[in-house]
């Protein structure tokens, strides 16, 4: 199919525009160079090869990822310095270990004491240490140790003082960032997470602990405030492709969304003023419920269309108001949906159709489960 | 891991209970034996071999799929006499004509004249015709021409009427049944989908047509009318995994789901009340919002718990009512969800591990995409 149109794809069919993918992470790695941090881009949105050497600048190096198959996938695939950035997952100790002794970098994360006694049990061999970063919760309210309670400061200690441990650096998550509304807001929370990140930074260099600092999330770096200089790291993963939630955040324009999916005009349904789309919510996820007038995508070039409802394999497209001009939509006929959350919408697909200006380039296979 | 203990996995993991399954299929193939008609189940819950070969009794014979992708995986291995029921997709025209020409019995599905005209600018190769099933909509409000409406009739004497094209059968789903609560609804709706269908055979015999009629849902089919052993087919496809919400319409009780998630506790949060699981949407998918009081599943022992939100590798779970109680949740400690939907759980999954008494047996593979 190279070199054809994508509206010769058969649909539902998730598309990437490579061009916008390339500008975005440009401007990502950019934007980290003129900050002077190291950018660490995450891989969970998309998970796969390409992808990431564009987000790396062709290095493949310095990654984060949200599961083992994400790592052990990149990790076969000569990429290193990967950091598994989950609060240590003690089923998964040993495959840990496997990376830890195989990579030249492979750092794990946690935000509990008896995580430690996890690696303690559980020392590398010849002599390598676990190389661990300690997640603290900044006000994002889901994984680490909050960064406001002692308890944080004696875990860098425990950490430090633990032989065949070392404590590589401080993490912190600012999904709080997804509830912002414009710059403005998303600022005040990237502000507030650096703060608090280098107030640690702080207390640990007032017991002699040096290490590094990380915050992330596509709307802080996206909009980066100038405290982030001072940390080491961030780590962004969205800004790849961007999608609907990221442009209602403010992190990034509708025109930035790099990924659509495709999807055809099934069925007319005038009795009920509704159109059925062959998309449902194995073609788009169901993330988005509610957030949206026009439901669980926007329609490009459709404003005034609304997709209401999704079942398997069909989705259920009605006007915002008045009756459908069926003339507009024959069956057969493309539509063209903007995710909601690229995320979400990636993950149920198997293959990504890549795109420049609308011709295929070729396939992007994501890896899956854990 | 064959012959170890399910609680070896690493989570998040899609467990599947194969007696269950077995016991699922056993009864719904003798139920169709007592009505007399004859059971065609629905491979989109799974998308499996292995299932496959449990719901048709070892058969590889008579199933419907969802989408293309299916119909291709089960012909590749050896299944056929499969009905592609989904309404018939113009861009996968030249797919569907190679599954006819190349099987014993491939039949597609079509309810709008327009279809019917794609049909008839490729007709198959060797005299075949096309094997044809006329969707209508019985009160379910998807796809389908509407039973009562003129058009149904002139579209099935059109189908019979073109060269190379038969009518195969007629065919409802009756998902309307999704919003029955209980037996007694349950079968109001059974008996209305069966009673139009019938009408409609009534009125395609009074012009001389005369073909298969089926009807299908797995609520409808696990408690069918009397009526429906007037019909052809059955063609139910959650009944093999079954979950929650099929428990909560009274199609099965919450001792036949055969499907769980296994998820392991990751983090204490005594701040807000909560615990952090290894399951999010990506092990569990968001179907089943505002559904449950327990959350988007119930968690199998723990009746108090609720699994209040999920990111896309973490699940948040708090008490319903009153302080958690966190020495009985020790990080790394096993919790078992039962999904709200399996078909949506399980397309999360790339794999499923399959065992007896807790006992693992092995993995099905799905297949995916369309």
């Amino acid at each position: 199919m190279e070199g054809e149109a994508i509206s010769a794809l058969c649909t539902p069919a998730l598309v990437v525009d490579v061009d916008k993918v390339k500008r975005n992470a440009q401007r990502m790695i950019e934007r980290c160079q003129e900050l002077g941090v190291q950018l660490r881009p995450h891989m969970k949105t998309h998970k796969t090869l390409e992808c990431a050497d564009i987000m790396t600048g062709g290095s493949r190096r310095c990654i984060v990822v949200s599961t083992l198959a994400e790592a052990c996938f990149y990790a076969d695939h000569g990429f290193d310095d990967i950091l598994y950035a989950y609060s240590l997952p003690f089923d998964k100790l040993e495959r840990c270990a496997a990376l830890s002794e195989r990579l030249d970098l492979f750092q794990v994360l946690l935000d509990h004491p008896q995580a430690l006694e996890q690696l303690k049990k559980r020392p590398l061999r010849n002599g390598r240490p676990w190389h661990v970063w300690l997640k603290l919760d900044c006000g994002n309210g889901r994984a680490g140790v909050l960064h406001s309670e002692p308890e944080a400061l004696r875990l860098a200690q425990a950490i430090t003082e633990t032989k065949g441990v070392e404590l590589t650096g401080v993490y912190a998550h600012c999904g709080n960032t997804y509830n912002c509304r414009g710059v403005e807001q998303i600022q005040a929370v990237a502000q507030e997470t650096t703060t608090f990140t280098l107030q640690f930074m702080e207390k640990l260099k007032a017991v002699g602990i040096t290490c590094k600092s990380s915050i992330g999330s596509t709307p802080s770096c996206s909009h980066p405030v100038k405290d982030m200089a001072q940390l080491s790291e961030v780590h962004p993963g969205n800004y790849g492709f961007y999608d609907v939630q990221q442009s209602v955040i403010g992190s990034c324009s509708l025109e930035d969304v790099a990924v659509r999916v495709l999807t055809r005009v099934i069925g007319h349904c005038p009795h009920r003023n509704q159109l059925l789309i062959d998309c449902g919510w194995t073609g788009l996820s169901l993330d988005g419920a509610g957030k949206l007038p026009t439901g669980y995508a926007m329609i490009e070039g459709h404003p005034d269309l609304k997709l209401l409802s999704m079942t398997q394999e069909h989705g259920r497209v009605e006007p915002i108001s008045g009756p459908l001009d069926y003339s507009k939509y024959p069956l057969g006929s493309l539509l063209t949906l903007i995710p909601y959350h690229s995320c979400a919408t990636a993950m149920m697909h198997p293959v990504y159709h890549v795109h420049s200006e609308g011709r295929l380039l070729g396939k992007w296979t994501p890896t899956r489960g854990w």
